[in-house]
């Protein structure tokens, strides 16, 4: 068999895996085009991640690893809008084409995108250096699509989760720093297998005023919210929520990395105040670690409690 | 400005030219997701295609004439199935970023896709070895979806233009070979600008069986289809257009180069006998350089007249 065609073959399966049943997807790989049925009074949103090794996740890395966060990482996007997951076309630049780092791959994206019913339905394979990139696509009734241009003044802000553990991360999963047993485990869950907020962000999208993933940082990324809406923002530093790992692994640095590090793809998003009880029984029902971190005012964007300088992910 | 934030207005201008008056783009360049209201009755198709400098374009080229090629290629797909296109996202890595680069090639692919109808959405901009991973999509009718997989037993096949020229430009536009004036012209063109047939897949959608674009080389390309339907082919190498200029600078492997080589985005397509008249009006409306090259067989595939060996392009 050719390379080739092993290719498609292992990408064939990962997607006849899922696609049973599903209406919306009329015809999948191996065409020149794939071709899909929207749902009817439904919008299609979509969003494209690209992801280089040695920038975006560590070199000579777990196969499966790299796949399931990849997903994760697209995923994120289509929670941020309130979107239900659909399908996903992969881009895939790699230096050869080993069969079981493939396999591995296509079961790690497989692992996260099945369960929540995101088939794999195109792309491409080309060879040169690992670089991934990833497109996924939902549907969203057009009523509750969520952006993130309507924060009003006096909104709450909240966030998902905690903040802070996947940027601390980084130098452990390159090796530059080691740490034992459990902290590991800690913070390769976090870097490697960040937490799906699919549920949260569907029961939230009737409620809040904006919304967005945190994938650069959240001091970095909230700003696309304050731009978009032409507000300002307050956030208390003291409220933002850190784990109780990177509490004590990196007391000193714990809040400089929650507030700047980057990829978390926790939720942040914004709510008038009458949301409160509503969005507490959402939390509570869901057990959904969520915190008010602050307000939206007319202008400006202050950090209170915090002295210290704001880097978020630099794209180039 | 941030370099991010120029990279992001560069894209954004060349998006707001073309959305004006776009009732299915919902939400654009700059939140989670884009977000498209597929026109009722139709579905989506779309496509992804990557490209890696050094393997699928030569290193250090005009960013406009890889801008211009990498919506070609990709377009190329749109036309295959008859589709009509509608938006694409760009997932692009690259060294660094400079704004001249990006500019000339944001307006080399503003060229082709504006004319068309083609906005770009939404996508990635990362840092790394130059890699353009570019998903298109259109829109069809789904009672004229074309795939690949309705060829019958007797079909004529066609393909259009002049096949070869763009694997024999190669080496001129690596600097491998050196050629002069006007045969410099028309390989460049060939190699860089390949003739879009997106209007004669329109026409050509309501009589054939089957298409596709040929990318990897017409021998390669047709088994596709062969798979896809089930059936053989005996081609005429006799028949198979090839360009004056390609037969003067090659003569000895210019069949082979027509036969074998990639990225000339040429249809080739199968239709019944019936639909010969009709095939020859649309051609000679649309002046459409386009030949009967063979026929669909029970089994196996000939190609008649050729002694020499077969080899497309290797993804790896």
């Amino acid at each position: 068999m050719k390379e080739f065609e092993l290719i498609e073959n292992i990408f064939k399966n990962a997607q006849m895996a899922s696609i049973a049943g599903r209406q919306d997807l009329i015809l999948g790989i191996g065409d020149d085009c794939a071709q899909v049925q929207v749902p009817a009074g439904q919008h299609l949103v979509f969003s494209m991640d690209s992801l280089v090794e040695g920038r975006h996740f560590p070199f000579d890395a777990d196969p499966a690893a790299i796949g399931y966060r990849a997903v994760a990482t697209c995923v994120s996007d289509l929670a941020a809008m309130g979107a239900k997951p659909a399908f996903f076309t992969l881009g895939l630049t790699l230096p050869d084409s080993d069969p079981q780092w493939l396999s591995a791959f296509a079961q790690g994206m497989s692992e996260l995108a099945e369960p929540i019913g995101l088939v794999l339905v195109g792309g491409d394979t080309t060879k040169g250096p690992l670089t991934i990139s990833l497109q996924v696509h939902g549907y969203i009734e057009p009523e509750f699509a969520i952006s993130r241009a309507g924060a009003k003044q006096g909104d709450d802000i909240y966030v998902t989760g905690v903040l802070g553990d996947a940027a601390a991360a980084v130098p452990i999963m390159t090796g530059e720093m080691m740490v034992k047993g459990d902290i590991y485990e800690h913070f390769y869950d976090a870097y490697w297998r960040p937490e799906s907020r699919l549920i949260a962000a569907m029961a939230l999208k009737r409620v809040v005023s904006s919304m967005l993933d945190v994938s650069d940082g959240l001091v970095q990324d909230i700003q696309h919210i304050l731009k978009a809406s032409s507000v300002g923002a307050q956030i208390d530093a003291g409220l933002i929520p850190v784990s109780e790992a990177l509490l004590q692994w990196q007391p000193s640095s714990a809040l400089k990395l929650a507030l700047t590090g980057g990829d978390d793809y926790e939720l942040c998003f914004t709510a008038p105040e009458s949301a409160r009880e509503e969005i507490a029984l959402i939390t509570q029902t869901l057990h959904l670690p969520c915190k008010k971190i602050g307000q939206i005012t007319d202008s400006g964007f202050v950090v209170q409690g915090y002295e210290g300088e704001f880097e978020g992910w630099q794209h180039f």
